[in-house]
């Protein structure tokens, strides 16, 4: 193999590849970017965790196609360093990788291409398209809720599914829900249920920043891929059930509160100063248009805020978590957010308006 | 106590006094602020860590004057989160500081202005006054030295002395060396040698940023006063004695390289991107105007460059940890910098030229 590449061009794609790389890895190929050059001036790299895959194509001048496979986070390292403008030589034969631009020389140990694990997408019947927008949007208004915790594997990626004839996106981590329902794309119908786990979101909103237009999706039961020009992202979807999340978004709830959000995180974040990093818990007391905020811990001391909003039902007082209700408020774009509140116990419901694509449900604490 | 203050002047007065504030303390007066109001119209902010003190006046309106203290941390935090230009109220009384601001009261635990330990200055009979510009570049150009070896005790800081009618700093790790000359200021004679400990240093260096004109330094054998304007930096010096670095500069080394510091610098960098986290060493090759650096890895594979440089003397080779090569020469300003070498295993010396108020020692490593 053979070839010669833009340092830009390089450092680029291997900007993509290598953060879907782990740092540390048991399987030593594992640590590899697969490079291979073909005939028709593409330089293919591809990454993988065994998990989720990346494949991007870049152009390079191409004097003997062939493929190896070298430390990803080494190649990126020294793609990085090398000075703007450098064309960058890459060569491979025995058990080695050449790596020349201007006076720097590197020679890197390679492994096997052969030896490389490639996910075997098999076949993947539903496919559509979704504006890269639609695709940022559900990922920025989902992806906070998202659990890590491990035991509860399959509530660690954005549920996908089909109902009521619009494409639903959900995460959960127990404590707090986010739902946003997107038009159906073309060619979705059969789609099954399927969970998107957290990683292959983290780099899939990485690659959209560059992506204007639409994002191809292909998907089985099983498996993913996201076509974004350029990069290929493929994952493997999460092996588990999503529970069913309708039960907990209530329908009932007849306090509502109507208030400005970005004057009501700006409250929360204030008084939150005072809550202990454990329980993060604030109170508010809802009166007749006065929302009343307040922390109280042993520790530090108190605080206490009113923020105008509009409320008339019967008042009384709920605890949230605070970081879990700034989360929710950070996502709401209008000028005023609903609040559907029902009783101190019960699960609240956050959304802009009954029009909105996103909804947010939030456990209340005890304070 | 009862004062009101600009939330900015506050913020700013708050980010300085609070960055001495260790964040885990045994003794909870140590967390604390010591706010004093005076009828002059005066607010005093003062803090400690028992080795270092930080005293900074700053505007308010006094309505009653007064002291206590309060969590520094919390406080700047309620600061930063307050909106841009609201007027703070602070008062003190039972035991407890209200803060008020537009909608937003807290209520924080006091302990008292009497058990805020002060650090008796005693007497400091050296004055003397450094133009800001002179102290940043005595910082800059040695505490990167400054050795983090706890058991080295003595190390841990900058040591300034009087030798040759001149102000001299050093600091050393023992690996390397870096000593900057200054003109000796007025009323310095009879200076006492200090070491100023690196927690100073840092927040000096940090308060400099702030301060056009000069600084006020007072010192005796055990404490140091460094007068900025609003800010008084008090510190205990490390009760130690400094090594006399002055043996191991080198003086006879007749190996000279002249070379650009910057493409150097690059080139080392480069190369040391193969090089183990643990040992970072580099190979430098002089050869007549040919200067190659080179890195072998077992684990990573290889990476060699030439840079161009001015050297005449017998071919050798020499090894440096990548990291401190590069620490002194992104202190060099110069386009020429000399590195005067004598054999693979004695100590380097490096400088712009024999002009210059900077010079470094670097010790060799075996590659």
């Amino acid at each position: 193999m053979k070839a010669t590449i833009e340092r830009a061009t390089l450092l680029k794609g291997l900007s993509h590849v290598q953060s879907v790389v782990e740092r540390r890895n048991t399987i030593p190929i594992l640590s590899n970017v697969l490079i291979e050059a073909s005939a028709e001036g593409q330089l293919r790299l591809m990454a993988t965790d065994l998990d989720l895959q990346i494949n991007e194509s870049i152009a390079a001048a191409v004097d003997q196609p062939g493929a190896t496979t070298v430390s990803a986070h080494t190649l990126f390292d020294i793609a990085r360093k090398l000075p703007e403008g450098a064309q960058v030589s890459l060569s491979a034969a025995d058990g080695r990788m050449a790596i020349v631009a201007g006076r720097a020389r590197f020679s890197l140990g390679t492994l096997p291409r052969d030896d490389f694990p490639v996910i075997a997408e098999g076949e993947l019947p539903t496919t559509f398209e979704l504006p890269a927008e639609t695709l940022k949007q559900i990922i920025d208004k989902t992806r906070f809720a998202i659990s890590t915790e491990e035991t509860r594997y399959y509530l660690n990626g954005i549920f996908l599914h089909l109902q009521d004839d619009v494409l639903k996106a959900a995460a959960t981590d127990g404590h707090r829900l986010a739902r946003v329902t997107v038009a159906k794309p073309e060619g979705i119908e059969a789609m099954p249920d399927v969970i998107v786990p957290r990683k292959c979101i983290a780099e899939l909103r990485k690659l959209l920043d560059e992506v204007d237009g639409s994002v191809g999706v292909s998907l089985s039961a099983t498996k993913i891929r996201f076509d974004l020009g350029p990069a290929v992202l493929t994952s493997k979807l999460i092996d588990g059930t999503f529970p069913d999340y309708s039960r907990v978004i209530p329908t009932g709830n007849d306090k509502i509160l109507k208030i400005d959000p970005k004057s009501f995180m700006q409250g929360v974040d204030r008084v939150s100063t005072i809550a202990t990093e454990k329980t993060r818990a604030v109170k508010m007391a809802l009166d007749r248009d006065r929302i009343t905020l307040s922390v109280t811990s042993p520790e530090n001391g108190t605080a206490a805020e009113e923020v105008p909003g509009e409320y008339v039902a019967a008042p009384f007082e709920i605890g949230f978590n605070s970081r879990y209700l700034m989360d929710i408020l950070g996502q709401i774009d209008t000028d005023l957010v609903e609040i559907h509140l029902a009783d101190a116990a019960a699960p609240t419901l956050i959304r802009e308006n009954d029009k909105a694509p996103a909804l947010y449900v939030l456990m209340p604490m005890r304070v």
